[in-house]
This record gives structure tokens, C-alpha cells and sequence, in this order.
């Protein structure tokens, strides 16, 4: 009964992509036909009840009405059912060596002041001080002049700036760095701690009732650039963090773990400002020349 | 690399999903399972981008911006994506016979005003005169007494009455009968015309872009129930309605099509209140003795 246009539960999803009219455009209709075999499917597999679908419903609109300017639910939902990191994935495949991209998560902002090689981006001095430091160079090595380093994390109790506009100095634990002429780059700041994801929400919720907890492992986050190459959306994940296998986010990758090294050395300590000991992180980033 | 928790494109589904706790629901796990699973699945087949995964993200959000007290367009996407009719059908599997059941839709109102037999339920008197006449029988054919019919429709113009409070008397094309002793039911109003879903958000977009149009085919709805009997949420259609082959929410079965006979004879003008010829439907709904 599907040639007359007519509901059938055992062709239903071709039923519904047989509206589809020829004139619309063929990527729109490629992917809507896919997605909507895929719902079909999963919708019989699991023998959805109509309270359960109604209480979908009822997620899905709580969850848009949870997103507004400065607090993306939907992309949070992403996020947790690793849509977001698979996304990712597909569009970025990059050569051996190449650094890995990772989420961007919600709390990057555009237009953080630029600073100079050695600054610290701690405006607030709390947490263990740390000096990150490494070059960039393409898949071959060259060391790449000139490439931007953005760089943003959370502070020592677990927030970013923007959500704590009151409690933290503006652009607290963030800026761009651009590296000399031997691509190198180096910068001071404080050791990254995890962080619970937004979890007041309907994706919170959703992530108690698995039985999942909000904890992002400790990170740096980068954006890595030059003229001519892939940008790197990416993080440097801390080792020792007790969530390093558990992200929320799914954000880890073995290619993102740094090592945290404790130096006590006096004449370092001097040469990159501290008073006392700190954790040093090399780490270099290798970019993909291969911009589409 | 998923045996430690971290992502892995080609199990990404099963990284996610072996995150979810022993300790939960196992019905909630099961159902996350297949929806994350079938998720991961579309994405992949249909190589989602990065533009579009934000273009549905921001799809999504303006669909839950959309959904207040009285339109929920979250269930006007599910209505379109045949989803709502699958749901429907998949929980209400009846015997042969019995009256089949279709979408409720979004303007059903509880606690319409209860009328005689042979009341009209057309308060504004515009559109072509229709006697609706049957009875409410069980799968054996024998007549249930004291059934309830909530029968409801759009006015001549294509609209409900909650849709123009101001323009339409309070309840107008609305009403509750209940069955004689013999199962008969007889009531006036007006010939249903198609009209358009609302098109006005986000998935009115959708369904232009897929070179959709919004007419539901011309019906009457009804909630037609008795105690002991599985409660039949079905429409009437008309048989000549040019969208008949073509409703945008996938509710038309051919069990539901009913004969709309135009009579002009005189002895039944004045046995049911018309001044000129009308139209007859005479409509059996057989409900199913098996409420859980």
C-alpha cells in the first residue's frame, strides 16, 4: 500500500521519503533519507511505547528551551553521546604525526588578547604554576614562524571566566601566542584541573539516569593555526587526572596526553619567572598541510 | 583503544554505550543503546559535516524555541517524520475488523461540552450541512451502549476553534455523544475541508525545503471509548479530498475512508433538523474488547 502514498508500518520510513520531491536539493534528501530509516529503525527496534516517545518529546523540548546566547544544550547533548567527537572525527582524518583534533566545547571566545611569548595567562594566581612550552612544525618537521596559538582552560576551582564574570578577572586563563621565527612558543599558567560539565540541565539529568558522571579529565584547550594549514581544534589532556578515562565528552585521545613533569631546577625557575617549583609540559603541534 | 574508555571512530557507538552503568534502568539503557547506536550509524552513512551537524544543532534549538503551552512543534516534526504514525501503530496492533487508529494531533481539547443525540456541533452554521450516523459495536458486531464519541474538526475556513479564539464561538465543531442503548450515535455539523499544518516554524521550513506542502486531507476527528475497550483515536475521511494520498503527517489508512453520500431527499431533510439536501456518512466503529 505504499504506492498510493498511504501509511505502512513495515515500509514506513520509505513511505515517508517517497515525499521527498525530486526538485529539492539531492544532499538535503540524501541525508533526511537517511536519518529518517535510521529513527524508523531504531524506533522498531526498541519498540518505543507512546509514553516513552511522548517523554522524548518532552526532553528534546526542554533541552531547546534550556539553549539561548551563552548555554548550548543541544550541543551538550552532542557532546555526551559522542556525536560531537564522531562528527569531528569524520571531517578531520589526518596524516600519522599530524596533531588530533578534539572537541571545541562551548566556552571558547573569539578575540583574546594577544600576548608575548613567556606571559602568563593566570590573571587570578591561583592553582600550581606551569609552564607550557614546544614549537610548531608541519608533518616533516619544519618548524612553522608566525602560527597563532589560542589557548583557554579553566581555573584552579573548576571554571572558565565567562562563567564566573564576577568572580574572575576578564580573560582569566586565556589568550594568543604566536611563535618565533624557529616556531617555537612558551607561556606560563596554572595547572589544569577536571571539571563538571553543565549538569543543572535536561542532559544532566539524563546523564545521572545512566548512571554517568559530569567530570571533564584536566585539559588545556588550543586552537593551532597558520596560512595554508589544517587548523588543530585540540586539547592537552593532564595524565594523572582520575577521569582521563571517563571524559563525559569523549574528548580523549592517546595522542593528547602530555606529561606533567615537577621541576624543582633554580635556574629554570628563573628563567621562566616562577619563585618556587612548577610543572613543565613540552608539547609540539604538528600541522597538517593539507587546508581544503 | 575502547576496552580503556577513550573514543574510536569505528566503535564509537560502543564506547559511548558501554559507559551507561549496570546499576540503571535496564529499559532506559536498552533504549539509549539503539537510539545512540542508530545515531552513530546515520552520521556515518550519511558522512555528516561539521556545517551540518551545527545546521541541525541549530535546527533542533529553534524547534524547542518554537514549543510553548500550545503548539508543540516537536510533535509536528515527529507527525511529518511519519514517526508519530509508527509509534501509534507499533503500540496498537489490533485484530482485523476493529477500527484502526490514527494521529491525535495537536488540537484536541479535553472536556468538550456533552450533547444530545442528533445535536449539531457547527456553533458558526458555515459549510456544506453533514449528518454523521452509525454505531459503536465490538469485534462481534454486538452494539456497546453508553460508548463515548469526542468528536472534533476544523470550521469551512481550516481552522479549529483554539486556532482563532476570537473569530470562533467558544467549542464551536466540538462535542461529546454517547451511544443509545441499541450502540447508535447521529450528529450534525459541517463537511471537513483540508488545511494546512502550522508552517510557520521551523518545520514548515523543513517540509518546503523537502518540497513537502502542509494540507492534512479533510477529516473528522474522533476519541470513540467504552470501559473495557481499547480507546480508538481515529479520524474520518473525506473520500474526494485532492490531499487524500498525500497527508503531510502520514494519518490517512484506507480503513478510514468513509462514503460521503449527498442526499436530497426530503423525509430525511426533516428528520434530522436540515433545511435542503446534505451530506451523509454512515461510520461503524468496532472497538477491540483487549484494554490491558
Amino acid at each position: 500500500m505504499t504506492g498510493d502514498g498511504l501509511f505502512d508500518i513495515a515500509r514506513s520510513a520509505e513511505v515517508v521519503n517517497a515525499r521527498i520531491d525530486d526538485s529539492v536539493s539531492p544532499r538535503l534528501a540524501d541525508v533526511m533519507r537517511v536519518v529518517t530509516r535510521h529513527a524508523h529503525a531504531a524506533i522498531k527496534e526498541a519498540a518505543i511505547t507512546q509514553d516513552e516517545w511522548m517523554a522524548a518529546i518532552g526532553f528534546l523540548t526542554q533541552t531547546g528551551h534550556m539553549s539561548n546566547d551563552w548555554r548550548q544544550e543541544f550541543v551538550l547533548l552532542s557532546d555526551v553521546l559522542g556525536i560531537s567527537m564522531l562528527v569531528d572525527g569524520l571531517n578531520h582524518q589526518r596524516p600519522a604525526g599530524a596533531t588530533e583534533n578534539t572537541v571545541l566545547g562551548p566556552f571558547h571566545v573569539a578575540n583574546a588578547p594577544r600576548r608575548q611569548l613567556g606571559d602568563s595567562i593566570s590573571a587570578d594566581n591561583k592553582g600550581e604554576p606551569t609552564l607550557v612550552i614546544g614549537r610548531v612544525t608541519d608533518t616533516a618537521g619544519r618548524p612553522i614562524a608566525g602560527a597563532t596559538l589560542d589557548v583557554w582552560q579553566a581555573n584552579d576551582d573548576g571554571f572558565y571566566d565567562v562563567q564566573q564574570p564576577d568572580a574572575q578577572p576578564k580573560w582569566n586563563l586565556r589568550g594568543v601566542f604566536e611563535t618565533d621565527a624557529e616556531g617555537r612558543y612558551w607561556f606560563t599558567s596554572v595547572k589544569p584541573r577536571f571539571y563538571p560539565i553543565p549538569d543543572d540541565g535536561p542532559v544532566g539529568t539524563l546523564l545521572r539516569a545512566l548512571g554517568r558522571h559530569p567530570f571533564r579529565p584536566a585539559h588545556l584547550h588550543f586552537i593551532v593555526g597558520a596560512p595554508g594549514y589544517d587548523e588543530a581544534v585540540t586539547h592537552i589532556f593532564v595524565p594523572d587526572c582520575p577521569y582521563l578515562h571517563q571524559d563525559p565528552v569523549f574528548g580523549v585521545k592517546p595522542s593528547l596526553i602530555a606529561d606533567f613533569q615537577h621541576t624543582v631546577d633554580k635556574a629554570e625557575q628563573g628563567q621562566y619567572g616562577f619563585s618556587g617549583p612548577f610543572w613543565k609540559v613540552e608539547w609540539n603541534f604538528i600541522l597538517d598541510g593539507a587546508r581544503p
